[in-house]
């Protein structure tokens, strides 16, 4: 922690320049390294300016074909409780889970998107003089929980671009970087932005050769979305690793982002200890309403995975018969590499009113990463991409 | 932090018990020494038991007036955009706050209800080795932001409870607490749970004698509903204090505690360092809308006020009459003394059908905190408080 400022004002009177850099030196020192979240494109000031049926937006890895109706539904059955604080329990939302999962309700924990629970692992579980282990092209959330713990980052070498799986967690490499000082790892299966996974048996060699103390969290966003045989969950390895946290998301197949629903499916003495710090309202009302009458509509989810699946394999060939790169996913999105810097290629998108997200801030200048929308914005994306490519 | 334990289990291999114990002892200090929100009554279970339209919900400081319509009709308008994240911005909530409030965008910050805000508050600029100042019966999340935190709590002695504001914030005592190492103070006005306040000369001297490095929270959760002719919002005194931090919510006048959605208005520079570890959606998008339209209905939000405080009056003038000891209140809600352990009344009333909030973790088990209902509730309350007393 920063040592106190020396000089301190008389009382009561205001310094000349309480300005960021004033704050930020009396921030903690995780706080001082982070920068604020840049969100790209106003996406709102888009939709005014382009019309909201004519933006393409495929930016942000959002499910075109919206959640099940009955989380519409469940939302207009809550509208007349708005004034009510939301069951600060989740029970009704982690009871159901309890039973998709076929695991204890002392497994689960609720958070305000997975995002939020990400960042409170290594709060809860990483400070200063420790050391975090995540993958290079990683999801961009473990470098932000690392920094705002005040811990150390070892970001471990991705496999080659080269490889079968291009880009992919080098697992062989995360346990490189394992060392006594490491108190949490973080994996992506499937990984963004690259799309790419690791296998059952990559996945449970690795486990078994973590050390038993260091807590492996696996970020299984896009697992719903997941089709390749050899394509496994950590969930199946929580009984005989209980240094393995999973967490999941309503933001992606069960199509509600709006609502912020992640959890995470740990041992219930990790969950005990992550709820000391959970906010005890921090799942908003509808939301969990609406989220317990997704999970119910199976049909829906298997109707929309099936949908994605068939645009994600039509749209990769439709980039690589127009020579890009297109790297391999078992998610909603496909990394798609253009050969020289893409930013250009990216802003002239933007300007005909196609949102797809850059890739310099991941490290892959030369990328995009392109969300796999329904046939018809999968239609309008490429004849825009074929104006600017000629 | 915690120094890492010897006898590491061998690689791979599950520890016998990984139980709450093993996971709090690899968690920071802060976080072994909180304790995971206690949330009373299951209130799902009690609205089942008692059918929602028996139970007479008064431990929460809820609005019975609920939302303006305009807010409901704004979720509608949403209904159909749930697989798209929010505006992670805020933009068009924060300019129509920023219009309410006569303050730059610049200067407000939007979050998942005030709680994660007074939670991020502590985490940014409090740390081992520093301590936080807050008032005995202050509002319970100064106490958990700060062990969170891994802070040192300096608890300040509260106003005598047979002075003219009983219990209330001795804000003499709070400048005394203050220490060099003191780097936050957290008020509340009007305060939760005694409903007391502070009025605007008391607040100008104490900001004027505070050093103007140390930042001061003043929460006003309850401010839209107070009407004393002395009470003053810090937000008046923010020019003059960069160091004053402002927190407001929708949950309470404006009706949508089933939102969270809470913001602070503070200097630009404390907002942009504290938007460091905002998480980018952390807002709701159907909340966002919500609480912009209901911003707009002016009218609505002075009728409910007015209400409250019509209801506040005659169930404080109806509880006086029962021999019961009332405390001053500004807010939604009374604080009020039984004369003896009122756990026992707590218990009867609960089984009966009325929930109000035991006082006991606040340091106050003679007392329970009821909130005032609209007319029919209030009516319920007394007469199942006439059997109970009887």
């Amino acid at each position: 922690m920063s040592a106190r400022i020396d000089g301190a004002s008389p009382a009561g009177e205001a310094a000349p320049g309480h300005d960021e850099a004033w704050f930020a030196a009396r921030a903690n020192p995780g706080i001082r390294g982070l920068k604020a979240y840049d969100p790209g494109h106003d996406l709102v000031a888009f939709r005014r300016r382009f019309g909201e049926g004519t933006l393409v937006e495929l930016g942000s890895n959002e499910n075109p074909y919206g959640p099940s109706a009955d989380a519409r539904a469940a939302i207009l059955d809550q509208l007349h409780a708005l004034h009510r604080y939301p069951d600060p329990l989740g029970g009704d939302l982690k009871r159901a889970l309890a039973a998709v999962h076929g695991v204890a309700v002392e497994r689960l924990m609720l958070g305000n998107g997975s995002h939020e629970l990400l960042m409170q692992l290594a709060q809860v579980f990483a400070g200063p003089g420790q050391e975090v282990v995540f993958p290079r092209h990683g999801f961009a959330v473990f470098a932000l929980a690392t920094q705002a713990a005040g811990a150390t980052m070892r970001v471990a070498a991705p496999l080659p671009r080269d490889a079968a799986m291009p880009l992919g967690h080098d697992l062989e490499a995360v346990l490189a970087a394992i060392t006594p000082a490491t108190r949490l790892v973080y994996l992506a299966n499937p990984n963004n932005p690259t799309g790419t996974w690791f296998g059952r048996q990559a996945l449970a060699g690795f486990l078994a050769r973590v050390p038993g103390e260091v807590i492996v969290v696996v970020d299984e966003a896009y697992a719903e979305m997941a089709d390749a045989p050899d394509y496994a969950s950590a969930l199946d390895m929580l009984d005989a690793h209980p240094n393995v946290v999973v967490t999941r998301t309503f933001s992606k197949a069960y199509g509600l982002a709006g609502l912020r629903v992640g959890y995470l499916v740990a041992a219930p003495g990790l969950v005990a200890v992550m709820e000391r710090l959970r906010e005890s309202f921090n799942v908003n009302g509808p939301a969990l309403a609406a989220c317990e009458a997704a999970l119910g509509d199976t049909a829906h989810l298997r109707w929309a995975c099936e949908r994605n699946a068939e645009q994600r394999a039509s749209l990769a060939a439709a980039l690589q018969a127009r020579g890009l790169e297109v790297f391999p996913s078992q998610t909603n999105f496909l990394l798609v590499g253009f050969g020289r810097d893409a930013a250009q290629f990216e802003a002239a998108l933007a300007g005909r009113g196609v949102v797809l997200r850059p890739m310099g801030g991941y490290g892959l200048p030369d990328c995009l990463r392109i969300s796999v929308g329904n046939a018809d914005e999968n239609r309008r994306l490429l004849a825009v991409l074929d104006e600017v490519l000629a």
